[in-house]
């Protein structure tokens, strides 16, 4: 048994970062303990929340909110952050802590950045793996939050059990910003900053959105009256509890009818695929087949080589 | 010698459907023939014009005016339809010849629809092959049509050395319908239907892009002025011959920088590597294979096997 199992297991947070660190390595002899340690664990469940914002719609004063009423229900939170390098700045590290200064403290909390050099694809394998590690040592909640740059809402939905899209208040024209397939994937659209000044253009916002989420095709796996759009304010903590209602709502549900457990089995399946098409093309990263594919790729520049023969002569080479 | 090859060569267009059906079929037996067939073709160099325009823009009749415009002028003209399966409907091969009558008769011209049962990767390979056959078979210019669906227009624009974006005369508002992406890649928008009525219109619209494209970044292998954007009309043949001119310019401007032949070569090893790719991943869909893949997957489903391990245990299997 790994050395870090146990320790995971109880819940050790070192032992936690720990393993995290394993299976962000590309080393090799890594790999392997990380897959060999990822096999011993014992399969735990939290609920998996995927939480997408834009930088601005208040999305770290939100998480640091949320989880703080969590942990005081004697709930066990665990924050990861799934990025795309572009998105973010080099001192993420800091800046996660820093930006949720009291979560980050808290002792039934767990915030981990988003691992740095950071290609999307190795991102989520990452990412996925960290959840189970997270869900191993006993947390209740995996929060899963992106800036929502390109594909990486659609990687976080891919993880999560629910998707909650974070806005802030804003007028009805821009609406049109926020793509339809990031609303056709949320189950809830959170509009923050329903305090004080902003307090009504946040309700207006939450009814336009509303409006538009009726609009969508009901889902199957979804009761009457979802997806939904609240308002919540992260600053005055009003509308937490009732979005986490939701939440609990929702996944209790899809639990009940069998959709829960069919969402995890498909995206299980899905990661098998993606690891095994992603294990395939890494072949192509070999040092030696890296030299032969350069040499092959300027042969075909220059037009010594067809396209196409050159990729058949070079898979029959690596067969 | 492939018995297709000499009248090909010749320009027969009887010999050129009938390699194009070849390189589109997906035997293993045809697969190997149209290698052989494609290695041994003179390399001759045609214009290749990608054109992405949406329906109701008026495209078909573009070409078909367009195509006679210059086959008057003694160039033999190939045009070819990239779609995926979703864009079209199931005759298109009646449909592409219906709609450009005239030019299908014209003994200058060749008119080939997309591939059917077309995922588009597979339409973007046989496409990229089909273009060479008409290169070989002495065509001067080969259009490269798409409505313009999902990820068609980039792929169009990575087999042509122009790309050309067709839109109808349309309010200001509109403008940001044409994701800025397609903008990018853009290096003539013409605007249709710039007469009777609509031509104030058309003229208004083609300043929008032009001043909306003065906006882009000057790209190093273009001229000044470029990517420009003109007002046609393919029904009274206005502004086709400016169009042309342009195009001309544009391809002579970068045939001297060298811009020309380092586009093609860019391409070459572009689509050897996504074809490298695609070869890889294509050992999934041998029969062994992807029975072992629905077992395992299935069995990962179930929550019997991680998905990590699984993918791991089935890469070991296939090396």
């Amino acid at each position: 048994m790994d050395e870090l199992t146990d320790p995971l297991i109880r819940g050790d947070r070192r032992a936690l970062s720990r393993a995290i660190t394993l299976v962000e390595s590309t080393r090799a002899d890594h790999r392997t303990r990380a897959l060999a340690l990822l096999a011993e664990l014992p399969s735990r469940q939290a609920l998996r929340i995927g939480l997408s914002g834009t930088p601005g719609v208040g999305k770290s004063t939100f998480i640091e909110a949320f989880g703080k009423m969590l942990t005081a229900q004697g709930l066990r939170v665990a924050v990861l952050a799934v990025d795309p390098s572009s998105a973010r700045s080099g001192g993420s590290i800091l800046g996660d802590k820093t930006r949720m200064e009291l979560l980050s403290r808290d002792p039934n909390a767990f915030i981990r950045p988003s691992p740095s050099r950071a290609e999307l694809g190795g991102v989520a394998r990452r990412s996925r793996e960290t959840v189970r590690l997270c869900e191993a040592a006993g947390f209740d909640v995996v929060l899963i939050e992106t800036v929502g740059v390109g594909q990486s809402e659609t990687l976080v939905a891919e993880m999560s059990d629910l998707f909650i899209l974070l806005l802030a208040p804003a007028g009805g024209d821009e609406l049109q910003g926020v793509k339809r397939g990031i609303m056709e994937i949320a189950d809830l659209i959170l509009v923050n900053k329903a305090d004080g000044a902003l307090r009504d253009t946040a309700l207006r916002t939450v009814a336009d959105y509303a409006g538009a989420l009726r609009l969508l095709r009901k889902r199957p796996h979804d009761p009457e009256g979802f997806p939904k759009a609240l308002p919540v304010s992260a600053y005055s903590g009003e509308g937490l509890d009732l979005a986490w209602a939701e939440m609990t709502a929702l996944a209790d549900w899809r639990r009940n009818g069998g959709h829960f457990e069919a969402r995890r089995s498909e995206q299980a399946r899905h990661w098998f695929l993606s690891e095994l098409r992603a294990g395939l093309l890494a072949r192509l990263e070999q040092p030696q087949v890296r030299a032969r594919l350069r040499e092959t790729g300027e042969a075909v520049a220059r037009g010594e080589a067809d396209p196409d023969s050159a990729a058949q002569a070079m898979l029959d080479w690596l067969a």
